[in-house]
């Protein structure tokens, strides 16, 4: 951690809900609630906790209320959860978080595969959901998900990004999550695609959600940092980017984004040698298995070789 | 493969020796022929082959002579080996190579810990080599390890680089290799010292040696590409890279630099198909575990899906 220094990015810590969900397995509630506290002990302040879809769709999440209900409130620390439509804003008021989520595709195919409809009629749908959030007063956040690719029409157009993106910040989304769902990203197209979209809206309303299935997340970052993104989702230890699961989301480890920043001089506000606890403490007490995350993996190594060093 | 496109880039393959030197266990001599082979058909157009160092120092690769003679000697195709100094310079010649590899570390701790002597003793001992190499018509590359920061030392200063790529270049290196040894390099610290190496010699005569232990690899690439590098180490799979054990060297996977640089428009002249069919042979056949190439893992993965709804 940049000792002392204003955090030059803000990272959206995804792994409770984004990571679990691609998870195989449910995870006992208490471990999410642990999983959750254990971040914000690390220095995260804006962690999406949950899903309110039906459990029908992600069972892994049906719990949303019961980890809501157990997270420890902090001063400064902003709770998310996914909003699929009003049922959901319901049951997420009912919750009492802060940051609502919705999301619609940038692919009509990919749309249409994930909920159903149309990306006109995701976009109806979530109209009155943003409504009652700026009521309610909470932020919202909106995810355009396959921005640099579909996995059913490969290329996605720049302008349907842009003109998806303009219209969830006009809905009033606090916050655009621009995503690279499959990973094919590059570091010159996400250059090109983040200016695109900073000539619709402020690029303080811009975050990027980089996959690492193609190694190209950390090199995306990058890239969407020069051009003005100052805010990155990430999961801790690359939660849900499961190596050896066949169609693996590979999310980017948020251990690999913190030592990114902090060894470029950009503070982040968080203490990486926690958030690699958190990790261990995820691989060795609650998965059973070791997580993808490059970070976690050098430094998990680092403290081992120490710890033998130590014993002779 | 960028179809009829000049290669833009050059990519340096060295998974058959910095690959198999780091990994637990030999292999046999002509399994490492046919991985040769099989990268040279794939097209890589420079690989290096093995080393002529003492095996007592590295047991791998104690058959470099055979290692030498079996491989296929193609048009076009230029085979390397390291060469640590005179007794290696002799070797080397009988065994009929094109490209002698010298190496020195950026760092003096760190040269001192990996071959005995400082670094003015390391240049005075390559001297004879590199001319030797010059008057026999060889090409000489010359590794300067440690560029990012030491695992002893910690940070290297960028004038003692740019000193020693200065010294290499004029006892007549053809190539000067930057290699992130221990990968804490990051897009910011590699753009620097790229510019500043570039201060010294033509950017022609450098190539970036990255190695994914903290998961920056494929952005550094981008930033030593960005800044004028094009040529590039890189070893198929990720080979020697182990995921599992501790001090991992992490080598960047070449099929990694090649779907990056194909991606974003700049042909390699690479054939990823066959790059990728080249890291499941070896997997399968050869080593009987996955390597850590994300590429060739996501990859995997796809055919995998698609075999299995094939059958269905």
């Amino acid at each position: 951690m940049t000792a002392g220094a204003a955090p030059g990015v803000r990272l959206y810590e995804v792994g409770p809900r984004d990571g679990l969900q691609n998870e195989p397995g449910v995870l006992p509630t208490e471990a999410k609630i642990a999983l959750i506290g254990r971040l914000a002990a690390a220095g995260l302040r804006e962690i999406e906790v949950t899903s309110f879809v039906s459990p029908r769709w992600i069972p892994a999440l049906a719990d949303a209320e019961a980890v809501a209900k157990g997270i420890e409130r902090r001063e400064g620390i902003r709770f998310g959860a996914l909003v699929p439509n009003l049922e959901g804003w319901a049951r997420f008021l009912g919750a009492e978080l802060d940051v609502a989520a919705v999301f619609v595709s940038a692919s009509e195919t990919h749309n249409r595969r994930n909920v159903n409809c149309s990306v006109a009629e995701s976009l109806a749908r979530f109209e009155p959901v943003i409504e009652a959030a700026r009521t309610a007063g909470k932020s919202v956040r909106a995810y355009v998900s396959t921005v640099c690719g579909c996995p059913y029409e490969g290329p996605v157009a720049v302008a349907a990004v842009v003109r998806l993106a303009r219209a969830l910040a006009a809905l009033g989304a606090d916050e655009i999550s621009l995503g690279d769902t499959i990973g094919v990203g590059y570091p010159r197209q996400v250059r090109e695609l983040v200016s695109a979209v900073g000539e619709a809206l402020p690029l303080s309303r811009v975050a990027l959600h980089a996959h690492d299935t193609f190694g190209r997340a950390v090199a995306n970052v990058e890239a969407a940092f020069e051009a003005g993104v100052r805010s990155f989702d990430a999961s801790v230890g690359g939660l849900g980017g499961c190596p050896y699961a066949p169609g693996a989301s590979g999310n980017l480890a948020t251990e690999d984004v913190v030592d990114l920043f902090e060894r470029s001089g950009i503070a982040t506000g968080i203490d990486l040698d926690l958030l690699v606890d958190v990790g261990i403490w995820l691989e060795d007490e609650v998965l059973g298995r070791r997580l993808p995350g490059r970070v976690l993996r050098a430094k998990r190594g680092e403290r081992e070789r120490e710890n033998r060093k130590g014993r002779t």
